[in-house]
């Protein structure tokens, strides 16, 4: 497994660099699902990138991507997630603050993850066996603090529409921060800067950070309070376990 | 003016390095009007490091700062506007995306403006006589784009209230981001990453934001489209100059 975590974060950094190195080019945009659910050239390319990278090293095993309908079964086999680019809308309209993500997973158990925020320069890493470190600084568990002295990261509509009493609970904190990115969002709340995020997002989105975060102390659930399905687009929360009873009540009141 | 604005960039980057030296410590917090709007001791000294230095090279000038009740009208004299650290609940909750202001106007004429963005660690500067721009490079002036391809910077709860449409306005707009940072939002406006951005604040909020924006093509108005006072808080937007007659369309509807 050491190989293979040494592999996930040269292959991160490579595929920074690529990513880097083309982001002053001119976007070929498309549309997916809605006009602000958007893909870029560059997302499928260094996918593309990645995925040849992990099928030499390693041809026996499966990818999960967000581009380019590469799906597997988290559940079944060693399966690599991939999101080549994690707040793509960031990436289009910014050129900032988005990431890229691997998550690596035996039989459905994850056994590390990787976030790496491109323009920020931070590359976050570990779970399972393997500390969890930003740019080799080690991570501190989750600290109880007063909710009234931390924030919330959130999705933008869920927070204005007040889906689930999102709204009402952030009351309840200092205040809400939408940054456009969930692997961005999430290594906040692995970093303690965060209380905790919540979106509603697919298995690519969230696998890294929930890794990571199980090992700090965190639990991703569905706003529901439910185990998630890795499979589906959900809305979710990802929040200290220590407070898991406490944000359910508060969350559906 | 020349020495001024060379003074100024001088003593942002000494305010700097003092929030930096200081940010480890533990902080102590107060209240101002209610519970997440908050000051630090960081803010105040930082306040007082910044003042004793203009009053030093500049007796006869006047100072409006943010803390410790320093208020001089912008409209008379020669008038340094503070804000020592912009987005103090960033700087509490995260110890990220806080900023350090400076604006100098002469007889209510903004000379030239400064942003710090702290751990960014990006100077934003020039506006009036001087070319405006981000540790060195040059900014340019807006470019007309389509708005869905564009993203909004706001006040969170302006726009999980709609206040004046902010929402609705949103959905024109590849989306919304939420910061907490008025410095730091309007430099990503500067920049051209944001299309706009709107919130309520005060003057040393948006001062230096307005001189460097005036530059390259932005417009500081209230949210129904009118001149600010200077003096209040005011619900505004920051927004390019080309596109102020289609926003009053739209988001007073």
């Amino acid at each position: 497994m050491d190989a293979k975590f040494k592999f996930a974060q040269n292959l991160i950094r490579q595929a920074t660099d690529y990513v880097r190195k083309r982001m002053t080019e001119d976007l070929q945009i498309e549309e997916k699902t809605r006009f602000d659910d958007l893909v870029t050239n560059i997302d499928k390319d260094t996918q593309d990138f990645m995925v040849e990278r992990i099928q030499q090293a390693y041809p026996d095993d499966y990818i999960l991507g967000e581009e380019n309908d590469l799906y597997h079964d988290i559940r079944f086999g060693h399966v690599w997630v991939l999101d080549p680019i994690d707040g793509t809308v960031n990436f289009i309209a910014q050129r900032q603050d988005f990431a890229i993500m691997i998550a690596y997973y035996e039989e459905g158990i994850g056994k590390f993850g990787l976030i790496y925020d491109v323009t920020g320069d931070k590359l976050y890493s570990g779970g399972g066996h393997f500390e969890v470190t930003c740019n080799g600084r080690p991570l501190l568990p989750y600290q109880v603090r007063p909710l009234n002295r931390q924030l919330l990261g959130a999705n933008g509509s869920m927070y204005a529409n007040n889906y689930l009493g999102l709204a009402d609970f952030s009351k309840e904190l200092l205040g809400v921060r939408v940054l456009g990115s969930a692997g961005i969002s999430m290594s906040r709340v692995l970093e303690g800067q965060f209380f905790g995020y919540c979106s509603s997002i697919s298995p690519w989105d969230y696998a890294a950070a929930s890794i990571m975060g199980k090992k700090l102390g965190y639990e991703l659930l569905t706003m529901a309070g439910e185990p998630l399905d890795y499979k589906n687009r959900q809305a979710v929360m990802f929040i200290p376990q220590a407070e898991v009873a406490r944000v359910k009540k508060i969350i559906h009141k």
